[in-house]
């Protein structure tokens, strides 16, 4: 059995949550607040992060580490191609957004908006969101223009990009940060994913105080 | 043949250097500054970041795919382990280093020394700095914990991790910021990787307006 110490509110966490429903892989859930993490997940994983995979005594840590244990050690599921340059068409756009989304606009936004409030009893800074919600624009566009070529992020197969993409957006549209309409193409596809039955454990996620927008659990949206 | 387009202070192009070396690659190198990209590789790179890998009319960007790419592509000289578990240990201190060494230190000391007197002609803000070095003890206590366990990084043989954790260092060495008589073992094994071939090229490095340290190219430092 695998354990995963997580946070709804940890993009990395939730990636790693669908990588492993995707290959079918058991596993449990134990719920950590990153700005108040627990001694035993400090002692485990010295970068103080989430997510923390644990079996058999052994632990894994860090986003990247994570991710490509579960694509190796799971192969009966692939979730990356065979080619070496389409493999790595995958890992750059999985790089933009746990990096360039993350700090252009997670930080701005779910870092206000939630870590912020919880952590620092601080209410969020509207010069800040504003920048976010910006930012967002840009990386929605970038998302579009994806979704406009194939099927899913990075050709006709779903791939970790997929999940990368989807686990970072989805935390914006349980805030109600995203407007859909304006991206018929990222829609079509994030519907795609949010169906999937990998997803449906993402959807009952809540965030102490924080209720889901009304978009967050329908299909249909 | 392969071209790697780079810059000196770019942590990430001097990981793709070492590891194109070691890996008896033949490439070519074409500096640009990262403050100031060119119209051709903000086009061939929509991240506008540094390093990009060109070949055959292809192009790989984004430090993780490069890193893997090269690792996939060039399977006679392995810089990952074979055991999952071991690969998983490598890519966790890969992450550190370019995610958390990156945001804690160099966006504080190299970001301050260099972009922003280059890209901003603004002279560094003291506080900052003041707050990198103080950060940068606490990843060097990290890298001496790591160099005190095995002969390399990450076990007893040479790995991407030491390629990563040498190119971040390389830099702040460069700007003569690293104590390195204050950690013994990290000094013994640094030395050993500055030794190396792959290094030369690096040691030649030269910033624009800034000399190197005085033990930047010496062996025996």
């Amino acid at each position: 059995m695998v354990l995963l110490i997580h946070h709804s509110t940890s993009p990395q966490s939730r990636k790693a949550r669908l990588i492993m429903a995707e290959k079918k892989m058991l596993f449990v859930l134990q719920e950590e607040e990153p700005w108040n993490l627990s001694e035993k997940a400090k002692q485990i994983n010295p970068a103080q992060d989430l997510p923390i995979l644990v079996f058999d005594g052994n632990v894994i840590s860090g986003n990247y580490a994570i991710t490509e244990y579960l694509e190796e050690s799971n192969p009966q599921y692939k979730l990356l191609p065979e080619a070496p340059k389409d493999r790595a068409e995958v890992r750059r756009i999985m790089d933009w957004f746990d990096i360039k989304f993350h700090n252009e606009v997670y930080k701005y936004i779910v870092a206000e908006k939630i870590i912020k409030r919880f952590h620092l009893k601080e209410a969020p800074n509207s010069r800040i969101l504003k920048a976010g919600l910006n930012n967002l624009k840009y990386h929605m566009e970038y998302v579009e223009y994806l979704t406009d070529r194939y099927k899913y992020i990075v050709g006709n197969d779903l791939t970790l990009a997929d999940f990368t993409v989807a686990a970072h957006l989805s935390i914006l549209d349980y805030l109600g940060d995203i407007p859909w309409d304006e991206y018929k193409n990222a829609k079509l596809w994030y519907a795609k994913i949010k169906s999937r039955p990998s997803f449906r454990d993402i959807l009952k996620d809540t965030i102490r105080g924080i209720p889901p927008s009304s978009n967050y659990t329908n299909l249909d949206f």
